[in-house]
């Protein structure tokens, strides 16, 4: 194949062309699943090698006070912070994403104790509505998860409303929640609001002060480059931070960890939703991660997002119309996250034989094949490379081979 | 100094002394803090290294898949098992500690709903007793978490007691409890047992299965060489699995996470116990140090144990004696664990003037020094290094200088 010159032109005056370059990628992918699991900065091996020689390996305990790691948490979220619009000493850095949700969740519907109904939608994503559900069973006083459709959500919030708990950007199809509006239409209720920023923080600019919500969590190992099962983060409010009591209180959101009191006190700040140990070697590789933003205007990836989008959906459509598959998520860009989806009825065949042809989207079920897009290392000649790859795998049938048809664990 | 012919014959007829060679550990120090963090296993820089580099750079994605990532909380509890006596397919790792014991507790509450007291004793790691002190006062029905001193729990063990939390070594001076006695107590009173085996996985024998108690917890970066902040282990006894309703319900635990279902179901066995996606770097290292084991009695490594903590008792006893230095535990190795404590009025800068002779042991408020014994890789001619060196201190007033007395955040 070749690429047109128009497309190479994109790519020639991408402003955000050379960051590709602090990426470790493998020759012959096109990699479109940077919003599953981001792609391997090239410091982050030797970081995690020094780390674990001389840190660990030299310092031994000492490391925690020589090396910092018991700043880490906060640290880390502090990396985090300008990339979600947040203020330094509002961000945590430790634990899953599902934990993160779960501690904003129950702090939420502690301050909200008169109120019983957390309100979802059911474009969530899965974990956030189990750890809900599982909240809500375990307090045992009535307290509900309540899921409307997406788009019914602002007209379900209502005075009943202890907690409105959403996910901004749609795991699955790309639409994008309106993150102020629906934070002001929850606040005149009287509903404290938790956002789940995993497929924004890193993909669009987000200002969750601006916004005003009292919490939000987000995933390390998606836009965020920090590596399978990276520690999630968890923003707090700055003035409601002295008014959150943390449901999960482990030694580490203590006010005094080492004093060894056998009383909990709550840390000052954000200190206080962290749990156990902080998990340094996984801390340390999102950190150095992180460090690949300074500079990076993140409203020039936004714009070479929706452009990565809108070129896809058109090469797609283009060259796939009639052949079974059909946009899933909004057409303007301005409306979804950095990622286009198509369906077709057996898009988890088709994902399989365009892996084997060399370039990773992924599957979501029933029918929802999904391409990321990471505008820090993805080009556009991979955006055309890949509609390219979806024409032949439809039209040449390669999908209907058997060995792509049969589901693995994971996909 | 010379080590007298004595001591360089313990370590020549030491069935372990190779295993040393498994660790990487620094020049010039000896290293009795193994207790709190585990030495660096010479294989976890080039297992890491690799995952990086090839399963996560080369793979992205399909490293769930391809390298098993997805299995890794399974694969590295099964390796855990045998160091505590459990079967395959009981022990999951992920998470904190403190996560863990959220998750044990919760549990084993939601197994004696009729009850509302956790019973515990003022020896236990201080974020054992948060974690449950939160979860009492977050339920809002209450549940208390009652405190007794370490030699009362059996007597106050009675038909209110929910569940038995207990740390299997205190933190602080060593003292073992006895599991079996405890766990037949509470389990003739009705109550739901809990150990924490943070102090005993890979110190000495443990046949939780045997004990016959419901949860256990652990810890990986210390016995178990997982490196800072490695994630920890849950073990729920295998016919109690079916019956545990977990209260951090997260995708990893459901029944089918890669279906997206809106509604939890528990997964089948241990499973259920996960939650977020899991740690993949912290898992990776975990593993590796857990192969150190294959091959190791943990009668020998408990033989070795007691020989080095009776070496230190009768070494400091003999040459601090009347300079202030008092034994903090018991005094018989068959009841503590695999470190021994001193109490000093000035421990805090005894400790940092011995970490500045080289000798790494470490201090917990109000005046107990810490001395732990990794029969992997500690050295009967480090223990006497280690009394020479206190001897050194205390003889010599070094502790007195005004650098040893300010205290730093982790000690």
């Amino acid at each position: 194949m070749t690429l047109p010159p128009r497309i190479a032109k994109l790519d020639h005056d991408d402003p955000l062309a050379a960051k590709r370059l602090a990426f470790d990628l493998p020759d012959g992918v096109v990699y479109l699943d940077g919003n599953s699991l981001g792609a391997l900065p090239r410091t982050v091996h030797a970081r995690l090698a020094d780390v674990v020689a001389t840190e660990w390996g030299g310092g031994l305990i000492r490391g925690w006070n020589q090396h910092k790691w018991i700043d880490l948490p906060k640290t880390v979220g502090d990396r985090i912070a300008p990339l979600i619009g947040a203020p330094k000493g509002t961000v945590a850095v430790a634990d899953s994403t599902s934990i993160n949700v779960f501690k904003a969740v129950a702090a939420a519907l502690a301050l909200n104790p008169e109120r019983r109904v957390i309100l979802s939608d059911t474009g969530n994503f899965p974990t956030d509505l189990y750890v809900a559900q599982g909240l809500a069973h375990a307090l045992g006083r009535e307290h509900q998860l309540k899921l409307v459709d997406p788009v019914d959500v602002a007209d379900a919030v209502d005075e009943t409303t202890a907690v409105l708990m959403l996910t901004h950007v749609d795991y699955r199809t790309g639409r994008l929640h309106d993150m102020t509006a629906l934070t002001d239409k929850a606040h005149a209720a009287g509903a404290v609001v938790v956002w789940d920023l995993a497929h924004s923080a890193g993909a669009l600019p987000v200002d969750i002060a601006g916004v005003g919500a009292e919490f939000a969590v987000g995933c390390g190992y998606k836009y965020l480059n920090g590596g399978p099962g990276a520690p999630a983060f968890i923003y707090v409010r700055r003035d409601v931070q002295a008014k959150v009591a943390p449901f999960l209180t482990g030694w580490m959101g203590h006010a005094k960890p080492f004093a060894f009191d056998l009383d909990y006190r709550p840390a000052r700040g954000i200190h206080r939703m962290t749990v156990g140990t902080p998990p340094v070697l996984g801390l340390v590789a999102l950190d150095e991660a992180l460090k690949i933003w300074r500079g990076v205007d993140i409203a020039e990836v936004r714009a070479k997002s929706m452009a990565l989008g809108d070129l896809f959906v058109k090469e797609v459509e283009k060259r796939c119309g009639g052949l079974g598959v059909e946009l899933a998520g909004p057409r303007r860009a301005a409306n979804r996250g950095s990622q286009v989806s198509f369906r077709h009825p057996e898009g988890y065949a088709v994902v399989q034989a365009l892996i084997a042809e060399g370039v990773i989207g992924d599957f979501r079920a029933p029918d929802i094949m999904r391409f990321g897009f990471a505008p820090l290392y993805t080009r556009y000649a991979d955006v055309y490379a890949a509609a390219e790859a979806m024409e032949r795998v439809l039209r040449q049938d390669l999908w209907r081979a058997p060995k792509f048809r049969m589901k693995s664990k994971v996909t």
